[in-house]
């Protein structure tokens, strides 16, 4: 008996709608965030499709958050939720209002899509109860989310060096939540010299989800009303972003030293950092700090690099509402926020799997490595 | 610093609400199934409990689905989300209008409680995906669930008998999901001669979860309008029960020789069967199939029990709503519900588990072994 | 760099003499056990041989222990040591003296050969450590062998029933070990209701492996100085069987209830049992007791059967040099034999794997289950 | 029943003898290697030893090849041979020869005690089987030793340098294939960017374990017949050293232009690098490959160091016997030999682990990535 084929997207993270369908040739479009008109990240399931090659159609991507993403970009696949390839994939801005074309053979009757290796909330669970149960390790709810899911952090470590890791502000960017396992089982590891180093030195506080409800209703940049929690740190509110509310005053509790936000970039096809230039307050060795830092990471792993990334702000126009402009400025910390890409690693492009999951996680590992570097140069009395 | 305490329930299948707290006991109540009266299934993490002894009141308990199920019952408890185990629980039916009160001593700063070991969709899809690939196993979407969510079956097998495995049309019965996960392990096992014979006699048609939607929103008995699933079976509709239509359908397309039905029981402390006696058009032969099955199941492991159990309907005044008693009316099948236990199963205590999902995975791998000893007394020309 | 083919055993439980080589076709030859006639046991890894069809002709067979053993038995193959399938084999009783033709298309440049999927000593280690750490395990050393190797025994459960299970008697026999790893875990699994059952009434004494040096060694049936364990057990002596010595004192000591001796039979192409036919004290109730465990078995499990197996002896004649017949004489205990193939269960073939690792290592659990239903039978007071 | 205390080495790389035993004191010898007057390597089981503590008097110590090894050194021991901890252990070279006591508190009546967590030929096989499989690697046989087992080596990569890693000439230097193992994974891993880079330029020959006869018997230092593989390599012979022969062979057909002999140092409390001082024709730029490489490593990760290390030869003093100096000499290679430490590598110590097999693989990571940063400064034209 043949099957109808089925587009399914009610999961979580999941976001997709089925516009129409032509024997095999599916139409799709993507929802916006909630009260909000950013949209981008999908993420659904085909089945009824053994034995057929079927197109998928993504429709209005012009109209997305970034356009520029689409070109060069290829879809993520998976059959068995554990190994994500990258599908054959095309862009038309001319088609539709923008239209990505996603051609796949199938040889079993069911497939997820995805624009990124998805890190699902019960992921998150099982990451935070697992790490919560390591030697050392302590967890502390820090708030709550506007939907009622709390605002989880792990803690580690014995030395004065506040250390802040945080991560997924904007959920459809699912790789941060990847690194952050990375990172959390690096620091776990007692085999890892550099954990050693640093558990000494420094107290981790680590935020591996910044924003549940966007993760678990699909969006691609806000929370559950329309907010995107990276332009809110001047002034975080409890009706709008309790999320940044609740990691920020927990930051004034301990002070800040260093800081990383994590994030995923749809655009440049390379992992980079950005920093904080143009803050009002810059402090004697923060610019230094940071650059050394970049310097670190760069040698330590040619999964980085510095020649691609975003411009940067002149002197005194740095963008308070955003973090590592907000961490640097009120805490005189370094603090950086780290992108990967969507598309692909192109300074060493990998065919099948693109930029993946397994790729962050071991960036995750390195970040943690070249920490332990850069705080070997910082005084033991800092 | 001293956190509070704090109690959540938002994510796949939560289900508390914190009514007062006072010091180290919180007072608590479960949440209704929406748009029914139904309540008994709880799930909720504890957070900020490091070092204290908690005491948790569950109250207004008498009016829940099944008061019968709360005496001698003991809570699930974990710290890691893999390891189940059960806390100090006693229950009081004049206290508050009914009061389980669990006592948890905390080492670490997190733990999740629950009615039984949950079973999340996250969990259901990555079964799905593992399965569907396995040699032989097709995947096959029945319909769609009132919140949209698809109504997963997986097919195996070539032979004849047309063999039905449903659960978890009462959503709150986890259990039966991870009897599902044994059975299906097993039957994917190429070392497991039952599945090896089972496979060559058999067509299986399995539906991991009838009641998606009922699972992710923390429900004891129903679906998103409130309707119990398992009163729906002579008139299922798109309306109400949209998940049965698309399994009786589906049935009505191939046939039923056998079928099982998975469930939990809230109040009898052990596993045992229900028929479908008191059918109008029982079939000769059909009573004397299910018998042996009981006889094969209780031999084959002590895990099953005949002793307790429900009483048996009068001639003629079987539910025809209910999906067993439906499916021996309608295709002559022979039918069958199994229950489960969600308090021990008393002729042979865990104490440190109680009844768990490891015993509910391995008594599927044995309902499989027995159901290849029944299968091997059918004729092959069945 | 096209490389030469070069054949290897020296390792653990190697054998193999390469004869001569013509192109990629090589003659070989095994080895006789030390001091002894008998050899069918081979082991040995093909290198060099990528993108080859290579041709093993394995000669003098009509001399091995048990030419029947050969024609219709196919030979283990592996080229990662986890996967073992069947090779295209093929036997010519007038080739050289009878001959055994493998032949192989290598992808990989390495390949395992063996006449069944090997089980080493070092995994015997691993087994013993893994074991001794469950919860109600205790090590025992019983003695050592001829080359100082040391007979390990594990122990556990509370009950008086005094249950022995020892196997690889027979070194070459290799899937006696591997049923052992499958009893052993059915028994150290908290979820398993049998286990639970047996430990309450039983003492379980576990000799994984009676014959370590023959294992090391590469034999088929002997010990380091060519004697045939199970011949000793009328009168082991230190000289030539103390592995057999330690064993029965032990038993001695503890009295036996039921025992069990596992192997492994080269020409029978099925599994089946052995009993203690023909011995002089029969006891009221000890055949019984067997014919029993036969029915219990049989019906448990299809890779079980009772139509092929060995005649009986005579009444009087039992061979009390024999391990099973010496037991049920010695302490009147329900002795038996249980055989495995190394060619393949016919009842239930698998094309890929034949008689598999896999399938003993179920057939040792399903043996433990079968093992609960007898206990089940004999009053408490036993 | 109390058990008699067993002291059992009959297994691979086995090594102790029981002297004498009184009450729970054990006083035992370590062997000479066959054929030499080496020794230092221990690797036995005690077992009938549950709820005592025992004495373990290692004696003669004075004499074994390296006395300046003991002071300071704690043994390691398992139960369950999966996590190797250290022991409570002095040394006293004044007290029967020089005595290393041991002392340990038993739970079960098992355990293992070695100079290092072993690595046997058994995990040694397993981890070519795996590793020829992995997609990109090729097994290739160099030889056999004069045991017979066979020279293993993998290769993998397709650039122009070629690469040489061995490890463990020193068998009882278990550490060595440990790191190997590390260093596999590593190059196996597609989510390794430095193994990415490195495929591309380098062409990698790795020999795990350069002498399987002395790992298998127990050896510290020496092959079948007592000679030390690391004392051949000017003029390695069929009769003496045909391990080395086999591997020298190999490397006059690719030439070298980089190679790493790996292995660990008995008195040294740290990891460090030695290279290949004072040998007669130095390139150009030879000497300042070996110290770019060593600046690499020693950045890269805090369980390299510098400080401590053996002398330098001076200028024309290179003992070209040795590995490291003959293939500087021979083939110009930029060569060195890694040194792990057997007692802890003190500039990051592990009060529970010592320096370890985690740390041992986790450091065979870390040079590669190390070398691919290395590699990185050597022109494309190599």
């Amino acid at each position: 008996m043949t099957q109808p084929i089925a587009i399914d997207a009610h999961f979580d993270s999941g976001n997709i709608e089925l516009l129409r369908q032509s024997g095999d040739t599916l139409t799709l479009a993507i929802h916006q965030d909630q009260d909000s008109d950013f949209f981008q990240w999908f993420h659904f399931r085909a089945t009824g499709i053994a034995g057929r090659t079927i197109t998928l159609r993504i429709t209005n991507l012009e109209a997305s958050a970034y356009p520029g993403g689409w070109p060069h970009y290829r879809a993520c696949v998976s059959t068995d939720r554990r190994l994500w390839t990258r599908a054959d994939t095309t862009y038309s801005a001319a088609e539709d209002g923008g239209t990505l074309t996603i051609t796949y053979k199938a040889e079993s009757n069911i497939a997820w899509f995805a624009y990124f290796t998805p890190y699902s909330m019960e992921r998150h669970h099982d990451l935070i109860g697992e790490m919560a149960a390591q030697p050392g390790f302590a967890y502390r709810c820090l708030g709550h989310s506007l939907d009622g899911q709390s605002i989880d952090c792990l803690e580690v470590g014995e030395g004065p060096l506040e250390v802040w890791l945080y991560a997924r502000q904007h959920p459809g960017e699912s790789m941060a939540e990847w690194w952050m396992e990375g990172a959390l089982e690096a620091l776990a590891d007692p085999a890892n010299p550099h954990a050693r180093l640093l558990r000494q030195r420094c107290r981790f506080h680590i935020v591996p989800n910044a924003n549940p409800d966007g993760s678990v209703r699909g969006h691609l940049r806000t929370n559950a009303v329309g907010v995107n929690l990276n332009r809110e740190w001047h002034e975080p509110s409890p009706e709008r972003s309790p999320e940044v509310l609740a990691i920020r005053n927990a930051m004034d509790d301990t002070g800040v030293d260093f800081a990383m936000d994590v994030h995923g970039d749809e655009a440049i096809a390379a992992v980079f950092m950005a920093g904080f230039d143009g803050i009002p307050s810059l402090r004697p060795g923060q610019q230094a700090g940071y650059d050394r830092y970049i310097e670190l990471l760069d040698r330590r792993t040619p999964d980085f690099q510095t020649r691609l990334g975003y411009p940067k702000a002149p002197a005194g126009k740095a963008n308070l509402t955003m973090s590592t402009n907000q961490l640097a400025e009120r805490f005189g910390a370094v603090a950086m926020t780290l992108e990967m890409p969507f598309k692909e690693h192109d300074p060493l492009p990998d065919t099948l799997q693109g930029w993946s999951a397994e790729r962050s996680m071991r960036l995750g590992e390195d970040c943690i490595a070249a920490l332990a570097e850069w705080v070997h140069d910082v005084p033991a009395s800092a």
